[in-house]
């Protein structure tokens, strides 16, 4: 089970960084980016797959989401409608959910990017969603390009979001915090004059 | 005739609600975004037809337009040139204009934003525009997807853009008063532990 | 050889009058656009042409660049890899570069923007690298349809990209100098309450 | 009433003949392009209005449509799902239909090559439609980013897809004509050694 | 196991029938589409993975394919490098393969198509490969928006692509069949004169 | 002078080839295709500029053109106009002109292929042009990405289009006569029985 105390350092980290310790895998499209680039969030994925332009299974999903959730939503990639907007936001927020990952669009850009709560989305759009076709709460859904379960950590910030499996994530930090420490011995180095090319090893060639 | 404090309140709900009170219907494409995205507006449309790459009739038709007109410009979507830059914001802005809208590209994106002026636009470009094609000035023109009359209203935020028929607009205030209330009403509720399923009468689904 | 003045006129100018007063040529596809709005720059090529996901001769190329240069890199427009962080940020203020212009993607967007380096992408991804193909460093490259050869000047803002031979200078800024004063009566003389036709001496056609 | 007389000649000038000849308007977007490029075809408006990916409507819209009729459907463009198939092929052609247009994907896309029956599509898809939201018969649809109104006339081959009004047919036949005559002729004087240039009495500029 | 009649069976139901013979899932993106459009394959999936511009691995993974294996090749969506042609082809056929599927492009496109060699490809390019890369053999690959594990049950088409896997072969067999014998019977109802919404038992609205 | 045998022998080679032989450079642009999957050619570009939808420099850079010549158009990579059609091209064939490149679209696709005469082109559309805007005739022009200058060898099949200096020549066909002669030889002993792993000398991982 994954602790706040490790969503927290998760988070800080940062989602280049993770997605380095991690494996190097598991980046989502970086056409989904958050509205608001000071966003940094880890949570734990509750997943949600929709038909393009119906937003019943958001409204059925928040339901299943709490503290430290993120919900990650499977809307198709479809661009012309906004399945997501403010009231849904306050609607997250009272329930404590960390953020929202949509493969699709939104809408009330400004005011949810007020209201404090991360939204990581393909799009914005004000054309209308329907309430009628169902979906699928917490099976795996493919977001981004990428398979996500229900359970999954998310880690997401301006640079785009990656997916890490809740088992690695002690690896993951424990990685993180090691390339944190080369990349800041790396950053002194550098400010005492080292080139990059002889702190990676790497070869000089003639040009 | 559209008043000014029907403008104004046009504006103060954003495109999104004025959407949904006037039927769901002409958002135009939300490929066009303002430069700033604080900006919030209502206007009547002064419409134009270019070819592209060629700015003459925005020259012409900025001469058709002053107080609360919104310049309403079909530029073919040809995002390789700029034929609105900040000669003509300040032109527009002498004259009283509300705001540009273009399918099209603009330049001197910085300048604009210092302005105040709101300016909607596809993309960014620096590349030249010619002066010497013909173009048509408050015709129906199609923009991001929508037919635009001369003298319809055009409603827009960070979330994009809706046109309403003149005729419409105190429905669709009325509409939108109502809506806002009942969104504050649900605001009211979901802060007072309500879901949005059961406010919405959306069916509870067994997952 | 282009001086610091030079420069640092070229960039008070910007990219949409530098790209006029040289005869409106060489402007880079807008799509690679300056991570930070505020960014205003110009600077001497150093070129560099990579393997898609390759990021060995970038940290070649920095060795070859110093002050007032202009890291332009061709990564062949791929969006799904980051050759460029905070660490070759840090490595570049360390050298004194002026400012990375890359057709393709970069990581650690905030950072970057943070530091104040002023970096010119078409898209933010943190997927990886690896360091092992060869690349071309001071040949020319074609970045954003545009081919720059090493020791171009370049220009960019929030508004794009323009090239500028180095024996170009000084028509350019002594152009754009005139261009720029030009504009500034029209502006006296909108605000006086001429019309942009009069002023460009543009027919006005019968509507 | 447009008479079978007038379709067979509309079909018979082609798009873009009947583009020119209809006043330069109306063009579609030349995406939605015939799965057969050998395609000729013109007749009546039957549209349709649908949400992504749901198909119920076509099924009732096939109903109100016979002999002559063009099914114009507005599939909001989507490209990840096939509402169209073989089945509603045979339907289509029982009932004498002289087409679709669709602006969205079909599936069993060499079925329909084999059946002869023409369809304009976006693209190809297998992915599935559901059956249960409501769309709108016979009223105004954008297809393509043109207006079409149930009863315009659609001429269409494997140049694209032109809208005219019922109103104009006789007009646009008439034009069309006189344009092939003069198109016949320009090519007789070019076998006879004419230039393009003089033939259309355009300038010889010095190179 | 799956057995050759399997896939022959598979095959000729075509790429629509499967995809909704099991289940609706794992329709690959449309946009990897056959060169040749008569091409109609089901075979086993041989995987690799690829960094962009690179086919080492290809040459590798050849070697572990055979009779009815189809090499499914992540090749990163990348459209400016052709990592397959002729000379690979002859190499697949002579070892037996039934097909390449490339999220990728490939060159030399008719000679590909007068070998009879089934290809699936995103895009056709001359642009170099270099071959020093290592990628991955038969691991899990994402190829247009779905996981392949090697193994899987790859079926294609003009239509586009669907995996099934190799345990729900029999299932989707046998439920094709019935599928496609209901298909039939709604062809014979509909010469006679039924109406495919009475054939699918759905509602018929006022308009 | 680049020879008519030459130029037959390139066509022959064909684009992959010649770009392999050629230094592995110059690729135009994929996305810039035969309207007809068949066409082969070779010729020596006569260039021409444009503004987007005109096309009055066509008809003048005609003209400059005869035997073996390829007209080569920047049309701004514009989609929305066809600014070559039906007339033009037998107003091409009549001077001998070898084939037409186009960074644009063009009308008339059916009439052109039936004609035998090769395009290359991004489009077609059949939107009208303008002939008024002044282009430039024989000046080095950016079509698909890559410069081409007057007097250039263009080689182009389905596979894409590739730009030789004239002085290049010779080494080219030489190279690909070379090339071709290996893969001759390549095929020969896949046909044995080889992989390509040998022949090709790459290692051989344990996997």
């Amino acid at each position: 089970m994954t602790t706040p105390n490790q969503l927290t350092a998760l988070a800080q980290f940062g989602a280049a960084t993770v997605y380095e310790a991690n494996g190097q895998r598991d980046a989502l499209d970086p056409q989904i980016k958050p509205l608001d680039p000071r966003s940094k969030v880890a949570g734990r994925a509750v997943t949600v797959a929709l038909e393009p332009a119906d937003n019943w299974y958001i409204h059925v999903a928040i339901l299943e989401a709490g503290e430290n959730d993120i919900l990650v939503v499977d809307a198709k990639g479809y661009l012309n409608a906004g399945p997501w907007g403010d009231v849904l936001t306050l609607a997250a927020q009272q329930r404590g959910l960390a953020a929202l990952v949509i493969d699709g669009a939104v809408r009330d850009s400004q005011q949810i990017v007020e209201s404090g709560f991360p939204v990581f989305t393909r799009g914005v759009c004000i054309r209308k969603t329907s309430k009628v076709q169902p979906g699928q709460v917490n099976v795996p859904v493919t977001v981004g390009g990428v398979v996500v379960n229900p359970g999954d950590i998310i880690v997401g910030d301006a640079d785009g979001l990656v997916r890490v499996a809740a088992n690695d994530v002690d690896q993951a930090i424990s990685s993180a915090r090691t390339r944190e420490q080369k990349e800041e011995d790396m950053r002194q180095r550098i400010l005492a004059g080292a080139s990059t090319l002889e702190l990676l090893g790497l070869g000089y060639p003639d040009l």
